[in-house]
């Protein structure tokens, strides 16, 4: 198993970094929360830009390695505490559908979301990463069709990245509102992990 | 180990495929390839979308799974071949490192080069994943200045990644030679695996 290690996210509960801490409570792992308030401008700090250049949250310091980009702090989490089952294995059949659809958010969800919030269409077919908008909201919904979870019956780290992004692209009105969407939301939102995650976050911003 | 797989890659040399074809030969595993004739329209035959529903190369399947996303497809064939040593396996420190920059090239490289090309500004900082070009640039270098390779002296997927990205950016004028850059871009390329892969696909499209 893996060593006992030292995490320290550094978080706004109102930034990309809502679901890290939604994923660190379905882990159940100790870890420190450092509150980076991005209104104020500590991101821009030297001892934080020395961790990330962009100055962009999440950014996750795990003993001496510092990951960045909210997927790869996902996959990152679920592969380092294997015990909570939130990422198939590698060698199981998921895995690759597991990778697929977490990259997904990245490379083509995160990208038409901007474009549709900046009133950009897309580029042309050999360049736009993900087609059109439609097009790439089809195919995660007919992913989320399968159902109940991103990977059918199991539920996984995708869950938790895929909950919190259509939650906050939902509520900015960027994605549509579907009957399917709104129940996915509801059923990840409703877990355990998301209720106390948004406890502490309240706790958090009421103390800064 | 692994049991045998059946790999067949949907790939066009002229895509965003080519690294993964290299990927293949750097892994040394048995694989099929099917070109893809983007330019008439193959990547819309309807048998091509029930794999990938956006028409997207590359699209891998592995047996019965099927991995879309550029990134995904990379570290799935690394993780799945671990006697290559293309990735730092799960619990080593450089792990988390890896994945950082293997998904800087979804989250930030991509958006920040797509926009661009289109001559798009960045959208303000909460939207904006990637900063805006420049910071996006520079913290990529900055981690390349390490080298020789992404992880330091160790060669992994992530070189394989970011010496294709490089290479067709910068033709593209969309990203600067550099001399870091042109030294990084060369040393990668002249890999063996690479020189194989550009024979075989100047073969395939010999005879397309
Ligand atoms: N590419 C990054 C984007 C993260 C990001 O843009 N975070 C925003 C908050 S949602 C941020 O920290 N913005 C502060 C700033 O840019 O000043 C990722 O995938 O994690
Ligand atoms: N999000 C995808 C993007 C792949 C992509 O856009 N591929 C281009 C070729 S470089 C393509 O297949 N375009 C054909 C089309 O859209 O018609 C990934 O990360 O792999």
């Amino acid at each position: 198993m893996s060593s006992k290690p030292t995490l320290t996210l550094y978080h706004h509960p109102h930034s990309r970094s809502a679901g890290v801490r939604v994923m660190l409570e379905e882990l159940g792992v100790d870890h420190r929360i450092e509150l980076v308030d991005l209104q104020a401008g500590e991101q821009r700090r030297p001892e934080f830009l020395a961790l990330n250049p962009l100055g962009k949250l999440p950014t996750l310091v795990d003993g001496d390695t510092v990951v960045t980009e909210q997927v790869a702090v996902y996959l990152h989490l679920a592969d380092r505490f294997p015990e909570a089952g939130l990422a198939p294995p590698i060698g199981d059949p998921a895995r690759g559908t597991y990778l697929r659809w977490m990259v997904y958010y990245a490379s083509c969800f995160e990208p038409a979301v901007v474009d549709r919030s900046q009133k950009h269409e897309p580029a042309e077919p050999m360049m736009s990463p993900y087609r059109d908008f439609d097009s790439m909201l089809a195919a995660l919904e007919a992913q989320l069709a399968k159902g109940p979870w991103v990977l059918g019956e199991r539920f996984s780290a995708a869950d938790v990245l895929w909950g919190t992004a259509l939650r906050w692209t939902t509520q900015f009105g960027l994605v549509p509102k579907t009957p399917l969407i709104e129940a996915y939301i509801a059923r990840t939102t409703a877990r355990p992990a998301f209720q106390r995650a948004a406890e502490k976050d309240a706790e958090l911003l009421a103390t800064a």
